[in-house]
């Protein structure tokens, strides 16, 4: 068999404020690889990418590599990385069959051989999914909204949650999962579309946080005993301000300031204190050896029978993977979103 | 028995920024009282006051009655109020006899009735201390330090803590807390005295934080495992900065903060996602049903025999209780701030 062009998206610069396609990321057909006689190292697999997922924490990762972060950053002229469905082609690990689907870290690529194959999980008896869902609802937005939730609301009946990007993947799971324990569920979101979302999975109030004042929203509706923060600045600040005695708040992202320079300063600390509150800081990986088994036993199947409902936005094609980071980060994706690289 | 004067420290009026002696408060002699025929509930004691704590948090309660907080207002035109150590004169409770002494809730007063008399304590059999001990180490300060370490510390061997207003009566318990869990020890006071005295305790690392700047040192010799916060503000700013990987702060007060009108702003919350920090607020009466007895029985003890030291600053008389208030808001006590009422 002949070598095929190994389509790629590569990080080329540092950008300031958003990224630029084109300019901090190109779609790279340079590379040509043989699928049949490609080297493979001793436990080692080469799969072919079918599904990439993009998330906010991405730009985190565009940063120079003196930057401490608790995520690695991406290199100068290597493809970009995130959690991804492949396929196996071949294999020389012997957990590994070619055909099967497995869930892992995967390159921005057509093709690639992951690092360390040891970490990937192989999908195909788990339940009857789109391999989409793994990097969404089943992946790991899915796993860190289950994950923290666990570990850190210490939620009871009847109190009030407020979920801040209660349309996002992780939002949107932790909205369901609040409810599910007998939670009063406020969600914010960035367009009415998102609104509506954030009613339809069971939110008691949503609001659109980009007309209507989240302080009054929460006077109104609260105070809140579980805040989930993905977002930090003033939404933090108006949720701390709102807060319960004893509440908590789980911080797991800070999307309003991932493009600032200038970081957001939080007034409102005084109420940690006179509040009594907890406030921890959350990565998915942290949890993960406590809460995997648990959440695969039981959410893939709920997914599957429609009990928690998800949603995706898809874009298609490797080529468009910088472009869909741009509307993850600016917010105008309306679901989760998905870049498929291949069908199967 | 004659009537006899019973000087009590009122509450006037709400003060802006540092309250003021003679106007904020006043000590006032109109009021007699005669020990014998007071009237007693059933239930009730007649106590002399002997010691009174002085504490920055007082000035918390010197507010609006509107205004939400995590300690009462105290109501114009009646004492003070705050822990003491005082002496039963009259006794209508079954648990109390006269002669005793007791710690609990006190006026600001010569003589008074304690609203519930069931939550004052018996001292006589306690420890061999100096009564004034029980309003500082051995009370309310002691305390606060003790449970708040036990509670939210999660202390191991080997780490670094950092301690504000490490001279202060909480701040210098938890420098000495620290080392016996094996911790290396960086603590902040605000002059050279009492940066020497948190040496003297036992800290490996103490500076002036008016004169040395808090982030270089907390660069210089962190990461900080465990921060605990009795200031606010930048210096909370720059622990969380200087934070290790699932660092831990306790927020158990903010004295740079007690007289400012406009809150200052934290700018490195992201460091709570990045680091995974986990901040509580924490009040001593959350967690006095799990340590108190636990408390009582290692702390006098070890403050008697001198494993763990204490030091006070003692103002003698009531009427002098305005200017010790003023005196903790502005740090020039050298130490756990007490005023003597009475010998005995």
């Amino acid at each position: 068999m002949a070598p095929i062009t190994n389509g790629r998206l590569l990080f080329k610069e540092i950008p300031v404020g958003y990224p630029i396609p084109g300019k901090t990321t190109t779609y790279d057909t340079s590379q040509t690889i043989d699928l049949e006689t490609e080297p493979l190292n001793e436990g080692s697999v080469l799969v072919k990418t079918l599904v990439l997922s993009v998330d906010p924490y991405l730009r985190g990762k565009m940063r120079a590599p003196e930057k401490e972060s608790y995520t690695p950053p991406f290199f100068v002229d290597e493809p970009l990385y995130n959690f991804g469905v492949g396929k196996i082609i071949r294999s020389s690990h012997p957990s590994f069959k070619p055909g099967q689907h497995v869930y892992g870290v995967l390159d921005f690529a057509e093709y690639s051989i992951p690092k360390d194959s040891t970490k990937l999980k192989v999908l195909d008896e788990v339940a009857n999914l789109p391999y989409s869902v793994y990097v969404g609802a089943a992946g790991m937005p899915g796993q860190t909204a289950y994950y923290g939730w666990k570990e850190f609301a210490r939620a009871k009946k009847g109190e009030v949650a407020f979920v801040s990007t209660g349309a996002g993947p992780v939002g949107s799971l932790v909205i369901q999962l609040a409810k599910q324990d007998g939670l009063k569920v406020i969600a914010s979101a960035g367009s009415d579309d998102k609104v509506e979302f954030c009613k339809d999975i069971g939110a008691d109030v949503a609001f659109n946080y980009k007309t209507t004042d989240t302080g009054e929203v929460l006077k109104r509706e609260g105070p809140v005993d579980v805040y989930w923060d993905n977002v930090g600045g003033p939404t933090l600040e108006a949720a701390i301000e709102n807060s319960a005695l004893h509440g908590r708040i789980i911080v797991c992202g800070y999307a309003s300031q991932y493009n600032n320079e200038e970081p957001y300063g939080i007034k409102t600390m005084r109420t940690v204190l006179s509040n009594r509150l907890s406030i921890n800081g959350m990565l998915v990986f942290d949890l993960q050896d406590k809460y995997q088994d648990e959440f695969f036993k039981e959410i893939p199947g709920k997914l599957a029978s429609g009990e928690i409902k998800y949603t995706e936005d898809v874009t298609r094609g490797l080529e468009k993977g910088g472009e869909a980071i741009v509307d993850v980060l600016k917010g105008v994706n309306r679901a989760k979103k998905i870049v498929v690289v291949a069908d199967e």
